[in-house]
């Protein structure tokens, strides 16, 4: 395979235990794969050039385990991260495999579940921040709903922000680093879940009592599953100064959620949204968060692992050839593309202008061209 | 037909000019209806028990009309409303039909179509205020791209923002009692639109220069199409107080906008939002942003209206009865409905509990029984 | 609850082990709920009013049982059948949950994994002949790909139709009774699968060696996840004749596969399928295909399977007034719905005809007063 | 632009004057370009290098047109083809835009529309084969319903039916030489159409009078806007021997029908109907059947139209490609592709066989691998 495309630390790409470690159960099927040890997926991410790894509580420490354990597993992992150099940008709770969980976490109707489900969080938070980690992510896996009539989501939305509240009062209590980022998506495993799109979570953050600690991790199967544009959603993100994570994956609209390896599926959207990451001088984690096909052999998850990778790079180098390929800039121009950065004017300027509307009724913007020359450099034929 | 179900105006039901008016033409077919007179949907849409009718600038004065042609239309429609105590709660602007927006209108790359989409937008505005409209719904049907290049999204907004805080100052210059409704929709007729949902509209609002004037105007139909949940949007939108008017029809998720005649497709989530709106005491106006079938002669629009504004009121006895229901409000103890309001707790009582995971983790929620007793409840059998 | 929605065995409501007996495990979750002993199951079911109970061979009898073992368990579950009077009309094999099925099953492409495949399912055959099942469904829940390369869909669809031969002269060389029934799905667990829908497996049996003895188990989830009309496809089954079997459920469109409670979602899907069930006279199994919901506790999986089978009974009834509804029968006659049955003609006749285009096409078909009728029945206000 | 990827006819490109020619009406919007002579486009199209034309009867020939203005449009039309040795290999009928089709063509309830349709088709059908099209296309735009009581799903098909085996006769009859091809769509304009899939149309031909007269005109936008893989439809057409045409375009799943520039949306999914096209050395007309976006001016037309063709070549270039990349041919080999293709046996052989599921269970197949590869081959970097 072509060198130019070998990922180093210094691109950031970060792996979840729960990604490479998946050992292929879905809904209709049994694990295919053996348990992977944690230490061992951070020497293989580590030699493949990733930069980070991250991890839910439950994937790193198993539920049960007594203190002496979870300290002994914290000591091992962290003795293959100081060996290897990997870092622990991220660190999440599983709040949605247990029975516990099965009427929701934060947004359970019985507040003994909820008590249970921050306390939970709590220790993973402090977990992840022990490690070194810099953001927590926050991934409401069953906050949502079948049957409607069980849940005023109103109401929801006040327990859920009551959450979010209580964690933030305690990283701010224990002296932590961390920024939380909400993960939205719609649905799967519940019928509906609550914060559905990055719009839903953006606009929550703003009732929080602590609205700078907390963000987005928007991820793109979960955007593109609702055929949302997933490199849109980013960009109001970006736009509200709100992108605190990223997880990449691919995915086909209005699917099961899929997770599948990065640039697999829609290159086009995939490409938008690294030009856009790029463009941006985003400095934050590239994440991916998908898994290896149920076809794979332990080898195959490596192969997997490098795929995702892979994909970033030459998406990103068509971004800069983008930059540089003069058709394509003229193409730019004669789309009027710079212009959108043009103010429109004052109040004033505008009620005392004359727009020729038979004029510009009829310019053209030239999209096609654009458009295929873009295709074309996605395809690698210029 | 059953008398109960008899719409009032006092039910505050609504209707577009542009829905009645519908003359039937689609991507594939020609008008199959005659144009209707905006005067007769006044008289008719009176004599069905509707409340008020709502309009574009277009609908109701053709684009190239003089100022004495504007003044006659507008005094003739006056007269309409004035003999038959309609009135005109909300007004709109067609920012979407002429080619001159076909790049957009607010989001338009050339500063010269945006000027040309605010003066039209400020004659709206001025025209709706005049007949006495509160609400001004902004549906930015063509601010959107399909060959991603040609838009820098997180530009894109800060032109979207720049025209609303500009529209705002305009309501504010003339002194007009106006608010600003923003309608999100997630494509069509663009590949994709900015403000794709009720979330990202919700936190774009949260920009804005005077956002206390500026809220939502959440349509069925369009939440719905990407299989997001209609009935939770909303109850998003309450939530962060900004729901300021609302657009009822009919829709399938992942189809083309069909705008059917409320009521017809998703009995359940339309129940779910009436009951949302009459458990929330909410006074604003119940719009239907549908046409009728294709299929229709001139009398069917007249069904058609009448079916709309029925079906609502059925679903709000529904709603009723169901407060009243011995034993679905057993069912919501059980499923611990009335308990999602109580207060988790401070952080140190959060800390300081012990909940009980394998207790909480057997008691069943008794969703299935609840469920159907509301499922029995829409089909009229309790 | 109405007595009248009492289900009997005459109404020949089914439903798998493994439907009642789901433990609630999700791609997400854990088990919800403990092991469900099948005998339970067949007391349950037959307390409750239903006609029989179906499933995989690996339901009953667990992989790697003995022949004694086997024989024991058979005649244990004969016996509660006995006792109670509950039918297994139906028989199927799980080709999808075991590591070995992991590349595809019958189109796997190791042929010796197709061996084994048919080695399985020909043991399934001749348990479900052993219990009396009459018919015998095949859904490939891994005859498909995500890595489209490693496939061609023809040689698949050469192998599938190998498969199904080979099965069918299994049948007829072991004299049993049984039918095959092919059970269509879009995708998931697999990216996409080999015969997505109806139509697809319809075309296929026309290839089959016997193709007499195979026919469809349509889906409503199945169908449904596409956005298919179900009850579309269920009337194309039934104009082929080859309506064998149909497994009802709920789901929302384009979303993972729920298998809902009949009747929770997508009511006028549901009655439109009952409707054209009841009005063929068709007399094959109601078998529900569906699973509780997870925040159910044991107790709640018996109020789902009573809320499928009353579900069921109230759509009956309502299409038994339907039928009977003066103003109704007035709306089909305004919209010529009789006259479809009308032959068109000869060549020669049409060819002499002279339709007068001017007055057909003014003509209205007053379908939104047909629809809301239907509607009003649907919601129980008529 | 690489000359590489130049048209030549010997592509047997198409295009319908309708795509072309289309003005860019919209639902939400008018016309955008003025109407394009027929002429012109046949000359600007020999000039790109396609190979044909086709038509529906009213793009040619104006409804209403007395018999000597028919004959002078198509004489003109003619002198161009002789002119520019462009061919018109299919024609078909528009059985959609008229308001007398509002509630179907072939499958209207009024019989006097049906022949009104039939007639219409007839004549179509001779004009399309005095200008020497092989194939007919039939789409039923109109064939469905959204007021499903209107129709019986079971009679509708009768009528279908009956209407397809008149023009057979028809054409027997008449001694032309055209075949038929059917084109699936699930929605859009009506609610749900009859025949939604490639499936249900192929399961459909097998009760025709003249099945050997009729097969597919399948179309990437129709099937992907279901989520249905397009490259699995039309392999499943080629293993009946029933692929007569094939319409190309761009459509993003779950959307309304865009019919976007082909190649501008799912490369990889246009990628593999290519590939499959050219494996199996189809030797039909590659249609495409798409429209320019609606921000070009007249001349956006032709670059659209050059980048749908360049698309295919390029994919096809890669086709050729993947066949000599050993790479990729390793991992094919490693995935047991080729072993696909191996028969699985008598039953005897398999009754006597004896699979080791252990050792198959574990056995991987380096999907990861060899996705990755056809991954890196798309986007031109191998």
């Amino acid at each position: 395979m072509n060198e130019e495309f070998t990922p180093r630390p210094e691109d950031h790409f970060t792996f979840g235990l729960w990604t490479v470690g998946n050992p292929g159960r879905d809904p209709f099927g049994h694990e295919v794969r053996p348990q992977l040890d944690p230490v061992e997926s951070v020497h293989r991410l580590a030699e493949l050039g990733a930069y980070g790894v991250n991890f839910h509580d439950d994937d790193l420490v198993p539920p049960g385990s007594s203190a002496a354990e979870r300290d002994a597993i914290v000591a091992r992992f962290r003795a293959a991260l100081d060996q290897t150099g990997l870092r622990v940008p991220m660190a999440t709770t599983n709040l949605f495999s247990r029975p516990v969980f099965k009427d929701g976490a934060f947004t359970a109707n019985d507040p003994e579940v909820r008590r249970f489900a921050l306390r939970k969080t709590f220790r993973a938070i402090d977990l992840g921040a022990e490690l070194g980690a810099e953001t927590y992510v926050m991934w409401g896996g069953r906050e949502g709903v079948e049957a409607d009539a069980a849940k005023d989501a109103r109401v929801a939305l006040d327990r859920y922000k009551e959450a979010v509240d209580l964690c933030c009062e305690h990283i701010r209590d224990r002296g932590h680093g961390l920024r939380i980022a909400l993960e939205p998506k719609p649905n799967e495993p519940r019928g509906d879940l609550f914060l559905p799109t990055v719009g839903h979570a953006l606009a929550f953050i703003n009732e929080l009592e602590w609205p700078d600690m907390v963000g987005l991790n928007p991820e793109f199967a979960h955007e593109t599953m609702s055929g949302l544009s997933f490199h849109h959603g980013v960009a109001q993100a970006l736009w509200h100064d709100k992108l605190f994570h990223i997880d990449l994956n691919a995915q086909r609209i209005g699917k099961f959620d899929q997770d599948f390896r990065f640039g697999s599926e829609g290159i086009r959207d995939a490409f938008y949204t690294v030009r856009l990451l790029e463009d941006a001088g985003w400095e934050g984690m590239r994440h991916f968060d998908a898994h290896p096909y149920r076809t794979e052999d332990p080898e195959g998850v490596w192969d997997f692992a490098r795929g995702c990778m892979r994909s970033y790079l030459i998406l990103k180098a068509k971004a800069e050839r983008m930059r540089s390929d003069p058709e394509i800039q003229a193409a730019l121009r004669a789309a009027q593309a710079d212009r959108l950065a043009e103010p429109t004017g004052t109040l004033a300027e505008i009620r005392a202008s004359s727009p020729d509307e038979p004029t510009l009724a009829t310019q053209g913007y030239a999209h096609e061209r654009l458009d295929q020359l873009v295709t074309e450099l996605l395809m690698g034929v210029r």
